[in-house]
């Protein structure tokens, strides 16, 4: 049997190349002016995120013209992001957009393809370092073409996790962002890292460099193309509070295994964030 | 004048890339064995830490018999860790353990060079990204021969702060920690981010991608290195609580000018750790 969707595959992973190259070009830009104060990198980031989804979607759309687009540029735009049965391309152009403000070097674009509500293939570039990491469902998972296994680390006492405090700033959210870190360093694990990238943070689950990553807070294009690639290196995917993923909810906890993935789910405190897909 | 200590700057840059090379091989003896558990990585560690510091004192002893050294690994061994005014090489062999074990992308070899307790120069080498940060006192600090800058920024609430929950699981200095940090992130700041090392946390400072660096329970020989390359990146140095760096403290600000440290200052609690040259 063909893979029918190999073809998108290959575009998407072209299509973030040529993109990357583009938000590495405007990242050296911010290099180039560090010697000015960096007030105008806001507009730039803005600029640069609506520059790079719109060639991204145009470039989808001229070989791929009755497909549907969920990108975030768009959504901030206006248009409803709601997840149909229909081959939706989930789009984030810049991920990690605080470190590209910062020329933190953790910046992807990231690509993710669904039909029938489950992804199909799943790009990250991580652009800064010129990482390509792939997978396709039932395919496995790969870095530039090296294959990708989770950690195999069962005991969590020994595991690194990965999250991030996210924009959010208000003071209930913090709070609970402060006790739910607090109780997961002190079950004790090893330690805590964010790239400030939710796709890289998934990249990193599937690379083993973690064990696991959780956030409330992110939304379904920063995440559609990296959970197909910790689940095809191996690892499991779940609510933060450990029921199904809902791809909608703003909420992921990914792990090289379930055990790791459950003993965290007990130490997350939970807060609401407006779904995704709400459009009231 | 000729620069009398060019001649020690250049041999540390050529022994860091050396021990670099010892370290990158032993991660990616970590990798291979990533489908076993990663029970045996800690014996590792401190394996390669030792081989490495010893490879690294004892090709510096060999061109300068007369000088000094600090070294982790040695001060663990019992040796004194007190800072007198002669040559003394202040050396990490591995700054970021965790990471290496973890096979997280972020590890350095760290050394510094004082006289009269003053550091002469510093040389960190990022050795998975092969990366060479250098200072010379007076001359400027480098990446692989480019310039670094410290970024301009003088509004904290544009800034990346960079901090480390370190391996401290004590509950009151956990609680120090955590308050710390949220109340930094909710001056607010643009985020926090850790690389899981000092060195490199310092190196972060000295290139731009973040505005500033703290933390409490360093040793000297994680930041002796990359103090200089920030203050030679134009940055600044200081005390946690606002008054000078002392050396041997255990606590260390460092940022891209006085009025983001002087800020942050205020922000972070004090807890107390034993001091380096505490021989008690």
């Amino acid at each position: 049997m063909t893979d029918i969707w190999q073809s998108a595959m290959d575009h998407a992973v072209a299509v973030a190349r040529k993109a990357g190259q583009v938000v590495r070009d405007a990242v050296g830009g911010v290099q180039k002016e560090a010697v000015m104060v960096k007030s105008s990198s806001i507009d730039l980031v803005t600029e640069t995120d609506q520059k790079v989804e719109k060639l991204i979607i145009e470039s989808i759309k001229e070989k791929f013209p009755t497909h549907c687009f969920i990108g975030e540029e768009s959504v901030a735009a206006g248009e409803v992001c709601l997840l149909s049965d229909s081959p939706t391309w989930i789009i984030d152009p810049i991920d990690g957009t605080t470190n590209f403000v910062h020329t933190f070097p953790y910046v992807a674009v990231s690509i993710g393809f669904s039909v029938n509500k489950q992804v199909e293939f799943g790009v990250v570039y991580s652009c800064l370092r010129d990482e390509m990491y792939t997978a396709r469902r039932g395919k496995g998972a790969f870095c530039d073409g090296r294959p990708l296994q989770v950690s195999q680390q069962q005991d969590i006492r020994q595991a690194l996790v990965a999250t991030e405090f996210g924009s959010n700033r208000d003071p209930p959210a913090v709070d609970k962002m402060f006790s739910s870190l607090k109780r997961v360093l002190s079950i004790p694990v090893h330690g805590v890292r964010g790239a400030g990238s939710a796709a890289i943070n998934l990249c990193l689950v599937a690379s083993g460099c973690v064990e696991a990553y959780y956030e409330i807070g992110i939304h379904v294009w920063d995440i559609a193309a990296g959970l197909l690639i910790v689940s095809e290196a191996g690892g499991v995917l779940m609510d933060v509070k450990g029921g199904p993923l809902d791809l909608m909810s703003r909420r992921i906890l990914a792990a090289n295994n379930r055990s790791v993935a459950e003993r965290l789910a007990k130490e997350i405190d939970d807060f609401s964030v407006r779904r995704d897909d709400d459009a009231s």
